[in-house]
């Protein structure tokens, strides 16, 4: 009897992360330098191998850990790369996460023996592999979840302003939006709080924090699933 | 010099699909009966293995071709599943896709060559490893895209009635919801267009057949997108 197990081709499988993090001004990826075997180094997000006790998501946050020291980030998974010639070396499929952070609050946690790296969006270097596609997806990812959410809030430190919020979406959406349509509109969500402290040393006038109303903010997530909710009779 | 390659542990990599139906009164899931190796046969979703040559989305395509006869359905990837344990007679790692399908229109296409059934959500029987975890992940998926849009309009055919539309969501969200309320809330969104033309045979009184609104539907389905786009000075 043939085994059926045996007869099938067996991969490699890697884990590989993406970082986004926004300083208040650029959305930024982090990259490592890895050089594979005898390729020479070249920038590519926190990747590795599944080793054979590890769950996908430990083995995730095992390898970001190794290659940059940061830890206890919820890392959500994209989506699996597999065309058979995306590693030359050995058929390899790709588990690829994701995670938004507020720059401010890990950079200090960013170990220095490695190299680690934030690279602007808009000026990223060449790429190892496929990385490229992933981040791609994962811009798309992050544009759908903005569209849908002010998701943005994630990547923003518990207090900004309003220009900042501004950065932040022109960052993810790579265009312009008017000053003043863009602060309105945002206002006439009635999601942010005014804070009574400005900004000092960006403007003469300064610009006034805002804070997220969290409670406004989660029952607003889900606004189909509140209409469809508050008609439930169960 | 250590091969890092082959250092590493290889997995088998599984392709296994989803496919949700909806027949106008019941959200189902259509299974296949599978028995690998010495194990008795135990119903499954349409799952194989990624051959050398193939890309994830040709494998998922092919497979679920081969076991049910359905081809140019969209499948989506919902996840990876890679517990070590997960397949105790080799480790394997499974890319889980899914896709809504009306039963109605695909019904007559499954091939009878293969032990394809379709399941009622609330009445599935015992499944092989951890198709069950996925199963419940694709539907608190599709619990989340019906509650940011009405996507459920995806399994519906192309005209229906109000109550047809009731039991997708109640089934769907697993409650009930008051008759007046769901009908009034749903008509409110504009996303219905009434024929002229009701359902016989159902009710004495007959009830009007919808059908969705595409052009209002795609330019309603972005909201926050929107609201930050209609601002962009670009």
């Amino acid at each position: 009897m043939i085994n059926l197990y045996d007869a099938q081709t067996k991969c490699l499988v890697a884990l590989d992360s993406i970082i986004f993090g926004f300083d208040g001004e650029v959305l930024k990826i982090l990259l490592v330098k890895r050089g594979i075997e005898e390729t020479p180094k070249t920038w590519s997000l926190m990747g590795g191998w599944l080793r054979p006790d590890e769950d996908l998501d430990q083995a995730a946050s095992r390898i970001l850990k190794e290659l940059t020291g940061l830890e206890n980030i919820y890392l959500e998974q994209l989506s699996a790369f597999g065309a058979p010639d995306r590693d030359k070396i050995s058929r390899t499929v790709s588990i690829v996460y994701f995670a938004l952070i507020n720059v401010v609050d890990y950079d200090d946690k960013i170990s220095d023996s490695y190299e680690a790296r934030w690279f602007a969006l808009d000026d990223l270097p060449p790429l190892l592999f496929d990385h490229g596609d992933m981040i791609r997806m994962a811009i798309e990812k992050l544009r759908y979840k903005a569209a849908q959410h002010p998701i943005g809030f994630e990547l923003l430190p518990e207090k900004f302003t309003i220009p900042q919020l501004q950065k932040l979406y022109e960052a993810i959406f790579n265009t312009t939006f008017d000053k003043r349509n863009f602060s309105r509109k945002f206002l006439s969500t009635g999601l942010l709080k005014k804070l009574n402290e400005k900004q000092r040393g960006h403007s003469k006038k300064g610009a006034y924090y805002y804070q997220v109303d969290l409670e406004k903010y989660q029952s607003e997530f889900n606004t189909f699933l509140n209409f469809t909710r508050v008609s439930s009779n169960s």
